[in-house]
């Protein structure tokens, strides 16, 4: 199969590699030029649970797709939420009306974007448990087992069962999902509490559930979600969730970690993604005429501060 | 006039001292022991516009109480929030049916606290102009001119009348007021939205109010307020409230200054007044059966603020 995998930072070379080894035709696209060149030049290197394997992969910069000889039956969507947009203009003369796109961006709503660029019934999310680190230009550290659930957004589940076999038969444990919203609301609100309140307040998972207010501020944030995915008839179990965020304040497990949102934005002066969690709550709460006053309360603050850290 | 200054920071000696001056009998009551000491051995001395005076005033450290033979016709209230309760019960001895109590604390409701101790009828409260500053132990500025507004809550304007009268008379240029609620939340209308905001965004009041999303943020904190106060028969004018809080972001005049929360919490570790601030307006809209989400979610955070920080 011809993949395309668009966006290729740490998660996006793992699933590239593996799927190249698998015997696909794969290419990588990326806007971060020293790892592209890295990558043309001495190969992705890979710590692969421990052993170091090297593989030859092309690897162009986003701006450089125009001249590729490419035509893809898969893209798979690893770009920060922000980049999206972007990356589906520069990768447009490599799609067909048969390409099929699979998003794993963190986030919600994404399918509202990619939709401008291939059919509805070609759009496949998905929520993924694989991991991977990134150690320089070129040099990723892929560790543990995973596994993706992927659905089909519209009617088209026969072509995303020949994606699922594509990802398992390159040991990705992939699985057809009936209720792939459902998932990635759930992980959604995780992002959306840890995220943002841990950049906000300037403190770690555990700093932050440890205190006498937590509850009350996730709750908040957790039902707004719910109402939003209600009425996009992805379920969430709001206890079920409340109980995944609280495994996050867990001193002996990730606890004292920092979530994303706040390394790309305390630690390294990026944008977050606030827009594409807790903001696509609130624009979606206004299409359906819902109250979001908490999660529109943290978009602006996260909004401030990103402005306060002259961070552009 | 019997007179307790209760609570002798920065504004209780100014008044004090004035009122001291005008021939009043008055009695300085605090917290902090090196502030009542020194007061106590070498007398108050204010650089009083330029002129450095020293004023011989009784000072009594606020776990001393028991022991003052003193019956106050006036007791002026200028504690912290959160001090006021302890307050009231140490000075209780010195109080009479006839005591006025004229309460200029920040923030609003303080009157639930006071009507523990004195009648309501007796209960004025206040709304002051005048500024000061502390230089050390026994030690304070003086600088500029001011005004107090006041009303009685009660039905007892006669003796709020001589409670303006006697402080006019030491040159506090005070007024009776039919509307010091709208002036109370006017003023927790900009407490309680550059406070809690640069604290918790770790800014100073030009630096919140140059982001794009200021106007947002603001707008949503004053509605609720606004929606609180007219409950309580307290008209607000939100234009002017937003008008006002905007002159706040001025860079040439107060802009670059952080707000007495932001000094509390970040720069010397104390518990904030969030509480009597935006908490009041929370507990407030539970009464009233109003929503007040935004004054919620920003309480909840500077509470999260002050236990993240350790303060206690």
């Amino acid at each position: 199969m011809n993949i395309i995998i668009a966006g290729a930072g740490a998660m996006g070379s793992r699933f590239g590699l593996m799927l190249h080894k698998a015997g696909n035709d794969v290419i990588l696209i990326d806007g971060w030029a020293d790892h592209v060149n890295q990558i043309n030049q001495a190969g992705l290197e890979a710590n692969f649970n421990g052993e170091v394997i090297i593989e030859k992969l092309p690897a162009y910069h986003q701006t450089d797709c125009q001249s590729i000889d490419f035509s893809a039956d898969l893209v798979i969507l690893f770009t920060k939420a922000m980049q999206l947009d972007g990356m589906m203009q520069a990768i447009q003369p490599m799609l067909s009306e048969k390409t099929q796109v699979l998003c794993l961006l963190n986030g919600i709503g994404h399918e509202d974007v990619i939709k401008n660029y291939v059919p509805y019934d070609n759009i496949l999310l998905g929520n993924t448990m694989w991991t991977a680190g990134i150690e320089g230009p070129g040099k990723v550290k892929l560790f543990g087992n995973g596994s993706i659930d992927l659905q089909n957004l519209g009617e088209n589940r026969a072509s995303a069962e020949q994606v699922v076999e594509v990802l398992s038969a390159a040991d990705l444990n992939a699985r057809y999902s009936d209720s792939i919203l459902s998932s990635i609301y759930k992980k959604a609100c995780v992002n959306g509490t840890m995220n943002g309140l841990c950049t906000i307040l300037d403190t770690n998972m555990a700093g932050f559930g440890e205190t006498t207010v937590a509850d009350s501020i996730v709750e908040s944030i957790v039902a707004e979600f719910a109402a939003i995915a209600e009425k996009e008839h992805a379920h969430l179990n709001v206890d079920e969730v409340l109980a995944q965020i609280k495994t996050c304040y867990d001193r002996s497990t990730i606890g004292l970690h920092h979530p994303s949102m706040y390394q790309d934005l305390i630690t390294n002066h990026r944008l977050t993604e606030i827009d594409y969690i807790n903001g696509a709550i609130v624009r979606k709460g206004k299409e359906y005429g819902i109250a979001t006053p908490y999660c529109s309360f943290l978009t602006d603050l996260v909004h401030a501060k990103e402005q306060i850290m002259g961070v552009k």
